[in-house]
């Protein structure tokens, strides 16, 4: 994982621990013990102007250990945009005083714990979504969530969908929170915040509140901005005080993810036009700058994300990450992440693999598999005649044979899959195009794409763009920039200044709705070629008359 | 009960009712439920500048509601210092809009319920502070909250007479919301705010904070200013989200009951320096201007509160009020509370007679009882031999013989009475001249004298002066107030103004301490005569040498 991109910024972090020494109590100075904490604290917070409060439930015990540390020891504050939140009262400041950043992804969850005194990294876990066993995207758990409301007769029937989806993916973030501890040696109630970016539908669901209407028109969210909990409110395992910071969503098709990567390129904030592409489940582009932003989103992400090709997988050890055919010696190279066994494609390794394929001319311009193709020498042919088969009646490819992959399960690709990745390259070039029309602009006139997801973390921009998939640009202008959604979590706890912008984001985006969008769909129909039904737009991919 | 002194002032009230009506969502304006609540609600509300929460807790429910009224109907909104919190959704706004306000008095409560909608008075309740089982003063308390705390050995059994002091009045709490709703004809959950004035210890127990070091030097509490809390984080039986304010505390001896005396007064607005003296169980003095404020405290009421006084009582039903001893014709006439049959002596009631008494020469200078007072004819005779008497060898003076008072027991007046109000009226003089002397102010610079407390409701300050208990000025002088400490709760729910005084009286205010004052010792054996050892300072009360 790359090093974080902002810098540490204590100063402003959603949790503060701070130093603080009060005089005793005398007949002189006689204050009530709370007050007099607040008094020695206040000038020692980092921004004047909000109140310093103690939440009721915490009075008594943050009380008893000021006391029982002789009037001085460590604050643990809260910083909410408009008050601090007195929540604990240490013996002495800690040597570290960790947060945890999430990406909340419908088919993935991402963690990080941050030391907030040093902005450095702790450690970092992931998991699946547990919820996928209740409906495997975001269609399928809404209806999950809410298909009771009908047949059911009392409420408590008529939520146990919803409910049972909350609970999976707060275990979830539970175990995450255990894994991070234990890797930083704390216990996850020593955990003082956390960040969590996710799509609008991932955090109706881990709040617990009504997806119902968000994918019914008019495609209305329950809540876009939620205001910060606290961690117990939600049944979190971490400190149970600790400050629960959601990503702002822009709407039902915007979500606190995009948000977040938008907070971590610093899109916002640059004065030249630049995108960001981030390909998770959805394909979702950003285009803008300080002055504006305008965003849409497409499903152009499934054949990437390892949901739809049949081998396709997470980048995880096993995954075919890279792929190399030497078109001299015919042979296949392959990298799996981990060095262990071959078990299937992650995205990067997908993409790989097709653009080879096509400068093999083992698929043609539209992405079909040449069962005929001819070799032209003895290497070549053995190559396609080990390679090249079917199975069920349909074309594969065979990229890893059984007897070299993990559990003797060949990895192939097959037409299915090939026709999904072309229809997602199609929609993502679809989807660029058509935004940066809606603004007038051409792709010369960007600064700098940022590509982000798992899609950025692993793909080698040259290689997308052999496939059509991203513009023919100086591939300078790219800059893979890994778990944007994640990074912008990790920066939001460190520093307020973040934590404005992501309201300032929601107020300064125009959405493009997609689907009502003629123009997208012409567009899509054009670029279901490799690379592009008008080759002039590739002037660096070489184009292959049919039947050379 | 008087009027309220301050108009209502729906503006800044603690809890707002707002009528709100949003624009239903569509496709051109599809942002969220609670985010487009909030945009409709936000230009409503009364003061700019601080942000709109919705409590977690609430979010699912209010969304709910709100789309479920079509979009439209009343938005409950708690008025913080620094935020407002939208705590409900109603499908109109109500009829009346009730918060109530709490004396909550060592021995006992009186509350009141105001409509924030118009400012009035809607019902008014009390009853005795239920505590008292467990101990009836202040340092009885105090010891029984923390008795275990050296015998037991886990928190739960420390805490246990904590416990029980705070469920106590809680429940007494409970019962007045529950008559008040009753008598304005609403549910105790459709009350929307409470505010709640009580000297130190009594707020300590109400919160469940440990009064431990309150009485003990340097006598310092756990809290003085409590930051609004939910009603259902203390488990009161009104609306749950509820805000309580609870009045702050300057100290151990100096609570939020003197504050709202002050903030009902208005004293610390006042041009002209004028003085507040409230006698409950103690006698609280608070001499100033809007400029600078000074107080002190001291045990002055006892005797006038009915603690003391064997047939002393709290001003109830056949408590007498007030008495007259006619001296032509030797009758003694006395008037009840509700008209009943004499029960014994309310604190105008005790002033009345002791000063009726010394006019009639029945008590010498000192307040000894004279039992061989010599009459100058047969009337007096008469009356003297059916009042004056013995009872275990002590001298008694009958206020209504047994025939007449309720239940058979005749209503007296011991000389064991008499020598504790003699101590009171003496520790108020004092206290007034010590405060006064610390400022170099006489007397005659005194713009205003409020009288507040059961002392100020009842008493006549003509009597109080005859006793030497108040200074001998022009009548006009004085004010009475009746209770100021429910009357500032009152003023306090409706107004932010208000609000904000109480804590700048806490920064504004001088507290003196009397326990260490050599010259209040001093001022206090002058003033152990009636009206004074020096009587020109009482130039309006008749002086009769001793055996004349």
């Amino acid at each position: 994982m790359p090093p974080l991109n902002g810098k540490a910024n204590t100063g402003t972090a959603v949790s503060l621990a701070i130093a603080v020494a009060a005089e005793p109590p005398s007949l002189e100075d006689n204050t009530a013990d709370l007050d007099r904490l607040k008094r020695a604290l206040r000038p020692l917070l980092p921004a004047a102007g909000r109140p310093l409060r103690i939440p009721f439930p915490l009075v008594a015990d943050i009380a008893a250990r000021f006391r029982d540390c002789g009037f001085r020891g460590c604050a643990v504050v809260n910083m909410l945009p408009e008050r601090f939140e007195l929540v604990d009262f240490l013996p002495e400041k800690p040597v570290v005083f960790p947060a945890m950043a999430l990406d909340l992804g419908t088919t993935h969850l991402e963690a990080s714990l941050i030391d907030l005194l040093t902005g450095q990294r702790l450690a970092v876990a992931n998991r699946p979504n547990s919820q996928i066993r209740f409906g495997a995207d975001i269609l399928n758990r809404i209806h999950f969530a809410t298909s009771r409301r009908k047949s059911g007769t009392d409420r408590e029937v008529e939520q146990d969908g919803l409910v049972r989806l909350q609970e999976a993916v707060l275990e979830d973030i539970g175990r995450l929170a255990e894994a991070l501890a234990r890797e930083a040696h704390i216990q996850p109630a020593a955990i003082r915040g956390i960040s969590i970016a996710g799509n609008t539908t991932m955090t109706h669901l881990l709040l617990g509140l009504d997806p119902y209407h968000i994918c019914r028109e008019p495609y209305i969210p329950l809540v876009n901005s939620v205001d910060p909990l606290a961690a117990g409110e939600l049944g979190l395992n971490i400190a149970p005080a600790a400050p629960v910071w959601i990503l702002p969503s822009r709407g039902s098709y915007f979500g606190g993810d995009l948000v977040s990567g938008i907070l971590a390129s610093g899109l916002d904030q640059q004065e030249q036009t630049c995108m960001l592409i981030d390909v998770g489940t959805n394909a979702e582009v950003v285009l803008g700058n300080r002055d504006w932003l305008i965003a849409c989103a497409g499903a152009a992400g499934p054949a990437l994300e390892g949901g739809v090709a049949r081998m396709g997988m997470r980048a995880a050890p096993g995954a075919i990450e890279s792929v190399r055919i030497d078109r001299q010696r015919w042979c296949l190279e392959y990298q799996t992440i981990g060095r262990e066994p071959a078990r299937g494609l992650c995205g990067s390794g997908l993409i790989d693999l097709v653009a080879e394929l096509y400068l093999a001319r083992i698929i043609d311009l539209q992405g079909k598999i040449r069962l005929d193709c001819k070799a032209e020498n003895a290497a070549q042919e053995a190559f396609l005649r080990s390679r090249l088969g079917q199975r069920n009646g349909e074309p594969v490819f065979v990229v890893v044979p059984a007897e070299q992959a993990a559990g003797n399960e060949p990895v192939t690709l097959s037409q299915v899959d090939l026709d999904a990745l072309i229809r997602s390259k199609a929609a993502m070039y679809a989807i660029l195009t058509t935004l940066l029309a809606q603004v007038g602009l051409e792709f010369s006139s960007l600064e700098r794409i940022y590509v982000a997801g798992a899609f950025g973390r692993h793909i080698d921009p040259a290689r997308a763009v052999t496939l059509g998939m991203l513009p023919d640009l100086d591939l300078s202008v790219y800059r893979p920039i890994g778990n944007s959604s994640l990074q912008g979590a990790e920066l939001l706890l460190q520093d307020e200044q973040v934590r404005m912008r992501s309201y300032d984001i929601l107020n300064k985006i125009t959405y493009i709705e997609l689907n009502v969008n003629q123009e997208f769909m012409n567009r899509f129909s054009g670029c279901r070629f490799i690379p592009h039904t008008d080759p002039s737009l590739f002037p660096s991919v070489p184009v292959f008359s049919e039947r050379s």
